[in-house]
């Protein structure tokens, strides 16, 4: 079968191998950026190679996760959005975009799966 | 009973009209602001005075009604937004906030006065 | 057309009022119920009478609201359920039934009516 | 205000005549097709000039609603429907399209309002 | 624990292979349909013995995916219809059941059986 | 990461088995109560412990699965509550709490999984 591309932006060793093993169980592939500004770039490159976008909200550097969701959804209005987040959760009525979802820290890797799929599955074919 | 008040943010004495005569007639009272820099001075000054938000996107001036909503949505999480707008719309999937409505012109009253109700069914009453 | 009855619990002669009028506008026959142990026996009597129940949490009397609903959903699982509470809404989350609505006071009429045609459009015909 | 557009395909008189009453008080224009074959040519003569369809079931003649609401979605794959029957509403699930409202008879006028606003307000400014 | 079982209507052995293996991951058993007519008749035989149906929609012979679905609801209203395609997907909105899900090709098996699930746990315990 | 724990109330030896490693597997921790009394000394003594309550109705004792649920939203308004049962799946409409879920017997465990996950994803950051 063909791949389901998810860009993973997260620079956490440990959370990134956590998702990108339940992710590949379900099926997805996984491309990694550790770096906002680099992630930006490839979204850029070219728009539709990613059916989804997982991403933290802080890193270092001047970007943050909610720069990368709106430069994606400016590139692919129907792109799905998973933002996880510990203390910037709060944040996400204020600076997330519509049909995201946030997920507060902790959560279980299924948690993001699930997110993915179901946000996927809601995109109606005719949207664009 | 006490009142329920929305901010209308919009700058045609006609679009105006008709939205106030149906919100009140919905029970709705209004409040309106018809330059982007007021409605955000008013949120500043008294965040909880308003249930809900209805805006226009573009208007004379700098601001615009996402930076409306963003910053209404910063001093209140859970505040209800709607937007308006014809040629904007199709910037909602980047610029809106999350759970909030879209409203692309030509739309009837209607349509708004029921996307503020059903915006503040929605609401549970242990959110903050 | 024939009537869509909804039978609404409230004691309070002004809030009775203003909400007769909304449902009768928006095409609904209304039955007024001020005593909680009298809508109880309405209910028993026939209970596919009423085509959904907007109750206040608290009256004169041991029942609450809560048990209204309680009584009519185990009369017609899917009959729709609208409450309205000021101090009580806090309480929706552990003392409600499922795919309810919990208006907290302030609230606009047309929240009311939208809440209970929201709720009777999204019962499945084939529900019983 | 530009107008937003309803087909309304019905031909019981008392029927069209509170649901054109309700839908213009809501803001609404009404175009009245009292034949399902005529309705199917001006959605196929004009298909963007509609933004909803509310159609009864049955009706003299060959054609169902099934069929109107089939026709309309293979010309506008976003447009809202939303059906009204009495003894075919346990047929829905079977024959109706996705992302529709079924309104079973007895329904107040509201819910036939509140149902169009409703999926109008759910359609992506993105879809087509 | 009793089984959960999911008719699958697909011929491409690959596809097969991978769903089935995710199905039984997540506790479902799968009865597998090569053949259009072979699914009908097994629906017609035992309505009640499959609890989700998840169907590719063009395959050989006359009957198309749609049809499988069609007939399925018109036995058993309330049955989980799950919809994969490629370039038919377009054609969901008007030739879909309500609540289905159409997933489009690609898709991550993770999709699939979060559909099933999903939309299992949506049947509410009291529909027919 | 820090662990998402899920109170596990049901006596069933070979439930619960089945249900411990498919949490696991998805990333939860579990911890499990065989008794309903107990259940509900662990939730007064630690309110926010737990991250989801997943419990049967019927038990050996006095307590059913419907007051566990009942004294966690008084403690927790937001915990997200998946029931399992067979028979008393029917009482749901008029025993459960808003926003849960009925899992009625049989169920697919990944149908129990993608519950928590759905719910805990739909909690809003800012709801307490």
């Amino acid at each position: 079968m063909p791949e389901v591309l998810v860009l993973l932006v997260e620079d956490d060793d440990l959370v990134v191998a956590v998702l990108e093993a339940a992710f590949e169980e379900g099926g997805y592939k996984v491309a990694l950026a550790t770096d906002r500004a680099a992630a930006i770039s490839e979204l850029e490159n070219d728009p539709h190679r990613f059916h989804a976008i997982v991403t933290d909200i802080r890193m270092p550097g001047k970007l943050t996760g909610w720069d990368v969701a709106h430069r994606a959804r400016q590139l692919v209005p129907t792109i799905p959005i998973v933002y996880m987040s510990g203390d910037s959760a709060k944040d996400w009525a204020a600076n997330g975009v519509p049909s995201s979802i946030m997920l507060s820290k902790p959560f279980a890797v299924d948690q993001a799966v699930t997110a993915v799929s179901q946000l996927l599955n809601q995109v109606p074919p005719n949207a664009v």
